[in-house]
């Protein structure tokens, strides 16, 4: 052939992808972070908050055993068992795990202010709303009752356990994109908190929106956000607006609340023909 | 935020996902052509063989709605019936077209030339063997038993019907990687012999490598094809080449035994941090 | 030289050069078609509407050529003369071809709805208009008479035999540059309706607008387009979009009267830095 | 449209076209310089060398108006004749100057050591030859004749003076480009020894190669070259480097003997999508 | 202006500028690891190996004070003090800190296996060799005096302290090129262990190599890394290699002892135009 | 590493860095050329205007030098003193030219129109100002004083002989950067009249802006410049123009009043992603 042809989308967008605790519900994504340090601290280990959250986003059967091969925590616990972190200790662990985040998730399901405003605008524009998470789908019964009564509802939603494999994978979020039945990935934008959820979207090559101030990485509830001094404040976003930007997502805002000026940007983008 | 990154995949290929008609069997993809034809005609609306043809890599249902719906077929149909060719019309020839698609596939099953020894190179650089097809599960199982009498085997498949949607759409290419455990997409390569072939890897954001001599494109029979004077023969494949390309394959090669020179050039690429 | 210097060019945009049947008059391209299905039927190989329009741009004789050596045809006329299809015969068939081309040119001579208000529009940003065709010298002068009197007049035009070879190559182009003084073929822009235009203004390096609604490859009268049902009209329109646009048109317009928009938009790209 | 298509040339190299004095004969382009202080001088406005050689590469007329019209002469012009220089000044300076062009021309028109080889190189890879000037065809005639004696001979030659406009302005070469029958201008390189020779290129959009040490930037016989202590030779020819880079010459070599190598070069670059 | 004319960097590469502690000597990047730990622990606000090693590569006054403002750190220190942690403390410390580094770093000053042998490979390609560092230059002068002995020296070297602010800033790495005569910095190539090294380097525009197992980011001597498990081994060096590849280094290696092959990577690329 | 990630500076523009005579003060740069024309013609050798103003922007013993180093420089040097310009004879002029440079600066030091207020304009949008000068510190200490006199002064100054080397290396700029503590490189714009100016802001990344009317390139007072015809000032000024943006300086406008519109444009270029 003398010619080379190159075909790019310069569509509209199509759909959003959201994530759940850190990103549309439970600001500082507070439900699983606490339950992690509880089942490795009676396991003998304990873990630090940032130990416990490294790894959030993965789906919590491979979030636990990140946990226990984190160099530290492998050691700690070869010393307290005489004996290496196994994959019989993930099972274990994780057993314990799930009765207890069910019992808690409803008291941190409180949707993140803005949500409910950024959806509605995502739809006036025409764009589905899809969603992704680690939790099981057992504690997501919980989540979206919790949520639907405070007016936040989503047209497709894939849980870890739905697939053999979930995180930093794509097959959550093209699960939800064969339910929505929306393509290319570049007509769609993953919204999420944790380096996991970027990586989610990066690799099924969508845009990229994380949100900085009200996930896993900043890990305050409001209230304990807004209590901090503001140089403390400042400093502990932009820690997690840079983790978020160096892990390669597009854009980083405070919270979810920022999207729809976004939208319009990520719009432009595509027009001029640029790819996520 | 004061800089932006990006993030690049420069990592190997990791799997090579086929269509099956015209690309690992059935050389001048000739099974469903003449199927088409032949019930248009019983249904006093003959098409061309380039009108039959043209669709062609869709779900079989949507190939027949999409023959329809051409231009000159649907003013022949509304002539010869009276009335717009509608859903029930279409109905209607699905439901004749499958039992004789089923008759006969097998006869048109010959894996074509060097298809074998390109898979197993492609192996033996560790990339998985997935594939896709507009055909049903139900064909498709004649399909694999002739194949794997032939010695071709892939380790995964889906198929028109698997899902609600198919081709153009990703979602059966997803759906396969999903099963393969691969991604990004730019470690997958689409191989395929029709517009819609192409147009499905590029939706999912792979390379995509076109067949031009042995698929729908040139539709001919490698007896036939060779029969052929020169020119004319030169004058087929380049017209096929050209329509493959213009849809956005990343390289067009005569047939898929062609394959493997193509894995090395598209390995040097994605070293290079180029994207498909 | 330790040092790469690259110029780039960023200045106005300068001449526009069109097209005649299907872009500037003859809504829908309609005058060679009827003559060439004539013709091939009179020599006892009839051809389809989109079989005599394929390769519409080209010199005249040229397209006589093409037509007869595509497969079917060629197929066809070996069957009707027990002989192939031969350089003879393109001349005994063009022979006939003028004199009815310009026996029925007046008739289809109306120009196309918006055009003179577009070409004042571009003549008031200063650009030069110039046009080429794939008419003879003497088939165009009775177009051009006709077309004076509906107050569409250019300032410089190539036709098919003024040099040895036309389109797809950029010969008519360039001779049309050089009558105009008008230099890089970055500041210019032309506009046709038929897959050998884009051609011609790529090879020369121009950028490319082609219109999809009132030229070849949609192929019918403004008053038998309007007719259609709406489905129908946009999904004959939408197929001419693609298949102008897959050749490799920068911008594909309804008609030449969106033309003026584009030409600003075109200014903005190229003030950035952008090429054709 | 939701996609944009993008044409690349990345087929192989088709002709070259070079410039005569300075590029393929006449090392050191000393036959016009001389002439052109002759005449200034002689009408009392005498020039230094850097200001007669200024705009050699364009047509002679052109090149005395422009020489006529540096700041410096100009002022000069004014206090010996008590006005303006005008274009009645630059047609008798022109008068003048054809026939002392044409009486001296073939004292200089010794080929360039290595251009035979250099075309038979071009050639061998299946290149046409074509070639344009800054001097009219008479002159020309005479370099022709002395230049077939020594064995080079070029496919096509176009002359100053052979349209309204020569140099920077493309046409010149279009016109070699359409005698050869060769497009797209990503095929074609343009070699010269002179801005004007590279912009002559670059306004066609093609690939430009200049020689530094040979032509009018450096100024000098090989002789005169070879006997410069080696810093000066040095110093020169990397000023005639620099300058010839600046203007956007993509290569930058010694004499035209240094061809073969970069077309090898600029071949790998067409093959991977780069455009000049 | 009608054209925009840019210039691009292609000639060789000139120097090399390494780190100290992690890079060339002091295998794990141990000796201030050690003692920023014994300071805080002494302090009353003990820190963990992380949390020390975060900021590494500062000037030591500015880690001092970033561990202090680690969010986890300066609530312990307001829980031990009652009080803020502040610019006191930081002076406080680093008057304790510096005699200890004093006293300690002569014993990890151990040049890294292959260090010598690699700015040997660089010097014989004609590159200049210069050091930046986050010690202090009192501190330095027993390691360049250790490094000395171990046959390992530099052309240029400059330390925190030298001037008001160092790195991530390129003050101290513009200075060494000033010492150094060399320009531009697509020719130079910064050499690190640390997230500021690396950003040291991108801030000043040069090509940056990191490395990730003899240095900060593994944190092991190479006794204790060679101890480790294959699979733990792997894990630490590969989540190095993440951090330093996020932060923006455009090669991650194992160990500086690696770099000759990476030189003439970035050689071609420089070459190609690329830029760092 | 199966990724690649790239970091680029997209936050706001933070210092400009200006040359002084032709772009502070001294409209035409008139100062220099009239004292090298002086020293040469005393020494027996005379240079023309455009010989003595072609290295400006060097440091002043190094613009001897080059003078001295031209090629008919050298040539009228050996003819007049039977022997090669020598270090001796640089040195020499040198003594001669300081004391009569200093004599002369004074009387050239007249603020250039607009600039007060653009460098309030850079002020107000939080820039911060640095110049740099190819003039030594005690000619500088006259200019300043007189600049002072008139509004005019600036946060940091680098002269020739603050460090071993000047223009056109990055020297004095990145002392600046560090003087002012701002960095990268691409948020400082440099804006300067010469080409050593546009080559000092490349070699260190930076953004160059060049100011054609007011400079060296053009190299009349304002007077003299409003004095001329139309048409032979535009020659003039768009000689400048070609000269400087050949030279690769990003924006080339007429005198520095043109600046803040220019940092508009290149902070939006920045925030695009595109780097100087």
């Amino acid at each position: 052939m003398t010619h080379r042809y190159t075909r790019a989308y310069t569509g509209p967008l199509r759909a959003v992808v959201f994530d759940w605790a850190g990103t549309l519900i439970d600001f500082g994504c507070r439900a699983p972070a606490a339950v992690f340090r509880t089942i490795f601290t009676e396991a003998g280990a304990p873990v630090s908050e940032s130990e416990a959250r490294a790894p959030m986003g993965l789906p919590k059967r491979d979030h636990i055993a990140a946990v226990g091969r984190t160099p530290r925590v492998a050691a700690a616990w070869r010393e307290a068992h005489g004996r290496d972190f196994s994959e019989d200790d993930v099972d274990a662990l994780y057993e314990v795990f799930l009765p207890r985040q069910i019992d808690v998730v409803g008291q941190y399901a409180e949707v993140i202010p803005g949500v409910v405003e950024a959806l509605a605008a995502a739809r006036a524009r025409g764009l589905a709303i899809g969603s992704t998470t680690g939790y099981t789908r057992d504690i997501m019964e919980i989540c979206l009752a919790r949520a639907a009564e405070q007016g936040l509802t989503v047209d497709a939603l894939a849980c870890a356990g739905d697939l053999p494999r979930g995180r930093p994978g794509p097959y959550l979020l093209w699960r939800v994109l064969t339910d929505l039945a929306v393509y290319p990935p570049e007509a769609v934008v993953k919204v999420g908190d944790t380096p996991a959820d970027v990586e989610e979207g990066l690799n099924a090559g969508t845009w990229v929106v994380a949100v900085a101030a009200c996930g896993n990485e900043t890990g305050l509830s409001a209230t304990e956000l807004a209590a901090l001094p503001d140089a403390e404040r400042t400093a502990r976003v932009d820690r997690a607006r840079g983790v978020l930007a160096r892990t390669g997502a597009h854009v980083v805002i405070e919270t979810t609340a920022d999207l729809p000026a976004v939208l319009d940007d990520l719009s432009a983008r595509l027009a001029r023909g640029e790819r996520p």
